[in-house]
């Protein structure tokens, strides 16, 4: 068994033997330099975990892992030219290093990649590889289109707002579970039970960074603290706050998420300050734990013995403990 | 055998059971509009046409046709928003109609819809089907990197806008008849013999495309005529012009061509008397039968009877005589 940390070793040799040295230099420098920006590499990482707990090869793994870490980065850069995000991992993001075409054929080409690694899946689980993939990538994209339809809308509901982190977020988590299990020969049961784990782990994830957008530390953080609230986002403490809001706590907040002309930090300190007198990192952090609990109830029906699927519980633990 | 108007039908037929009536509307509603504005199908039909000529069944073609129809209406909706145009097929483009990041959320999405239907292809071949499928896909975004480069630069040679337009334009065409002739269980050699016709009548098909951008007839075009002259294309017209202009018409070439703040109606009766000058429109024309003549040649090597192969030919005659 490797830890996770060899796994993520794995993960990155194998990403640096991703061949970008290729022409036009203009296309694949700026994936190139995507790719070395790094990250947590949670969805390969997971990828090879999951297909190691269920006794399969990490050779036949690592070509769906690199695919989906591939994918993933191809949404980031998408997804930062349309939310105009000024930085990624604490670096210029690449609408802004370069500029909005090349961010979009830079991706383009970058989904094309993810499918040119995914093709090489052992062909014996290559038809559910693709479907696993496939139906994520497009579901990934209806949760962004959510996102941004939510942007100009004051009467987003919790339910439809949980629905889209699990389009945008969870659902690409439980595909690199379940791709892993399904290399692996994992049951269909423990297949539909792994898928169920990831999508829960997924959603509490997802409501963690929206915590950690208001309060994590700066330094750490690698994008900017409250950018959610200044780019008026509507994350789950936002809808929250708003559902729960009273008087004038309420009319400040429909103010102030109803245009980005105002000063950044101002709103950020006073958005801050409803945000306390509601009380919403509680109950943001007592949702993750509902939301982590009822992932863990399905990690205790997979049928593999304790010693054996404890890795993945480990790994999905530091992904809860995360403070960046 | 089917006439290629049987084909195109089975093509508009399939393309209309797309599952499109899915949430949310904002992202379908675009994939809808542009799969609705037709166009001349022209991928997807060679699939099906040159299936049928190696004796393949039809069934066995339409999901992988469709899949190069969806794949190509993608890259336009992401080239439209590259290129600034408002215009594709006599309606505005989604870029136009809706904005850039519905263009680019609703072209990832028809990307990922393209593999949908490309993975339903018969176990047996569809390992092949993926890396042709693929290949292409990498391919087109390099071609569109290079054009892209080619706008800021006044030294692009002859040489290398062909290798552009073989990139962006034909390994698409090429990928089309060696789908359709791989899932035909055409002979390798066959195979290769389709590619090479294929890429020739790709190149001497994208030819015709500059040639038409200045002397199409406006109410057949679609598209408005001079076009690519307002908009800095650099076309094999403009190369050619300005490698073989004198004196006065290269400086006007080159001033023209080094901004986009002329008005356009001045500039395109300009410089169309430059390329009348030098005589572009015939060489052009003597280019396009240059590569379809080299086209016909891979064409003959093809080894089915005159009587079986006819129809392939036939229609890449019609696609040598369009008028728009």
């Amino acid at each position: 068994m490797h830890t996770s940390g060899n796994l993520l070793e794995k993960v990155n040799e194998a990403i640096k033997t991703i061949d970008l040295n290729r022409s036009p230099g203009e296309l694949y420098s700026p994936i190139s330099y995507t790719l070395a920006l790094g990250g947590k590499r949670i969805r390969p990482v997971l990828v090879l975990l999951t297909c190691e707990i269920f006794g399969g090869d990490l050779n036949s793994a690592i070509n769906p892992a690199i695919a989906l870490e591939v994918f993933h980065n191809f949404t980031l850069l998408h997804d930062d030219i349309m939310d105009n995000a000024p930085l990624r991992r604490g670096k210029e993001t690449v609408y802004k290093k370069w500029n909005a075409n090349v961010a979009i054929l830079s991706g383009d080409t970058m989904f094309a990649l993810a499918y040119k690694h995914l093709i090489k899946t052992d062909k014996g689980v290559l038809d559910d590889i693709l479907e696993i993939f496939t139906n994520a990538a497009i579901e990934v994209c209806e949760g962004q289109q959510y996102d941004m339809n939510f942007e100009t809308r004051n009467d987003v509901s919790i339910d439809e707002y949980m629905e889209m982190i699990r389009l945008k977020t969870a659902v690409l988590i439980a595909a690199s579970m379940k791709t892993g299990a399904v290399i692996g020969r994992a049951k269909p049961n423990d297949v539909e039970n792994i898928h169920k784990f990831g999508e829960c782990v997924g959603i509490a994830f997802q409501l963690q960074d929206d915590l950690l957008d208001v309060y994590a530390d700066q330094e750490k953080f690698g994008k900017k603290v409250g950018g959610d609230i200044v780019s008026n986002k509507k994350t789950y403490l936002y809808i929250k706050a708003f559902q729960d809001a009273k008087g004038n706590d309420k009319n400040v907040l429909k103010k102030y998420f109803s245009s980005v002309d105002f000063d950044p930090q101002e709103k950020i300190i006073n958005v801050n300050k409803i945000y306390d007198n509601i009380g919403v990192r509680e109950s943001t952090i007592h949702l993750i734990n509902d939301y982590y609990d009822k992932a863990l109830s399905y990690y205790l029906l997979i049928s593999l013995s304790d010693e054996k699927k404890t890795s993945l519980k480990n790994f999905t633990d530091q992904m809860m403990q995360r403070d960046y």
